[in-house]
């Protein structure tokens, strides 16, 4: 039976720019108790763009935690109460600068559930037009696009390492193919 | 241009039992520099297993981190050294009792390269033959069988709602259905 886990005490670890982190106090059945790390995150948004010619745009940028320069569908992280489509234009225009004429929501999910409550969004555009990128100061970001097949390919060959592209690119080609 | 970051300052914030968050400071172009929030975790791995009459074991457990019952594929991280097969057969047999005949490697991707280094194996597992589960102390684990298409439905309708377990339902449907 699935027991929601009421909290007896909860420590604030950290307060940081993108991510905290805090530690509860759970109760269990049969009065035992556990803790939990918890890192709390704004939650994100991530957008599948699919040029009229069928091409899908990519970045690659350099991501620090894991030492690697990853290929993933353009993202980025909510702003305090911003509306999740907006994030997505936002973040689509200023890493790449495309404006798309729709940006229709296929999915959210969460990141991994078992220790962060991060929950990204994800969005397909469609009716793009291209502009000029302006990413935000420190972040050096490059735009390389793909046909949808050429992208499966990549993933059956594991080559796409980032959770919310893969899941975007399965996605829309399972069912908005 | 894609620019390796250097880390200039690596600082401890806290070593916990799942997660450790540390702060990089990083050099960038034009000498510049930025801090990088850093949540380190071993990784771990989530199986796919399919019966011999095609249903797909799946585990729902309540977790504290987005306090809701995930509905997700069984899973868990790696202890220090583990090879990720060893720990795919463990873990399915601890959370759902089932023991596989073969435990196919489907992929690895990380779950949110912008603020984890966690890397997440995935293993498709047939020849199931069924036991009794070990969850852990403190674990309460609802096993649930469904079918791949009832499933991939509930996945169209947005109703999985974990990662790993969208991209393994998806992966295993596009790449060996």
């Amino acid at each position: 039976m699935v027991i929601k886990e009421e909290t007896m005490n909860s420590e604030i670890i950290y307060n940081g720019k993108i991510v905290n982190l805090r530690i509860d106090t759970v109760e269990l059945p049969q009065q035992k108790y556990s803790k939990r790390e918890i890192v709390e995150h704004p939650g994100g948004v991530a957008v599948i763009a699919i040029t009229d010619d069928g091409e899908v745009i990519m970045v690659r940028q350099y991501r620090k935690a894991v030492e690697d320069a990853v290929l993933e569908i353009p993202a980025g992280k909510l702003d305090p109460g911003e509306d999740p489509r907006e994030c997505a234009a936002r973040e689509l225009k200023e890493e790449t600068g495309y404006e798309a004429d729709t940006l229709e929501h296929l999915v959210d999910f969460y990141s991994s559930p078992g220790f962060t409550n991060e929950k990204i969004h994800i969005y397909l555009a469609r009716g793009l037009r291209d502009g000029l990128a302006q990413p935000d100061e420190n972040e050096y970001i490059d735009i390389e696009l793909y046909s949808m097949q050429s992208l499966l390919d990549m993933a059956s060959k594991n080559m796409i390492k980032d959770a919310k592209s893969l899941v975007a690119l399965l996605y829309a080609s399972n069912f908005k193919g």
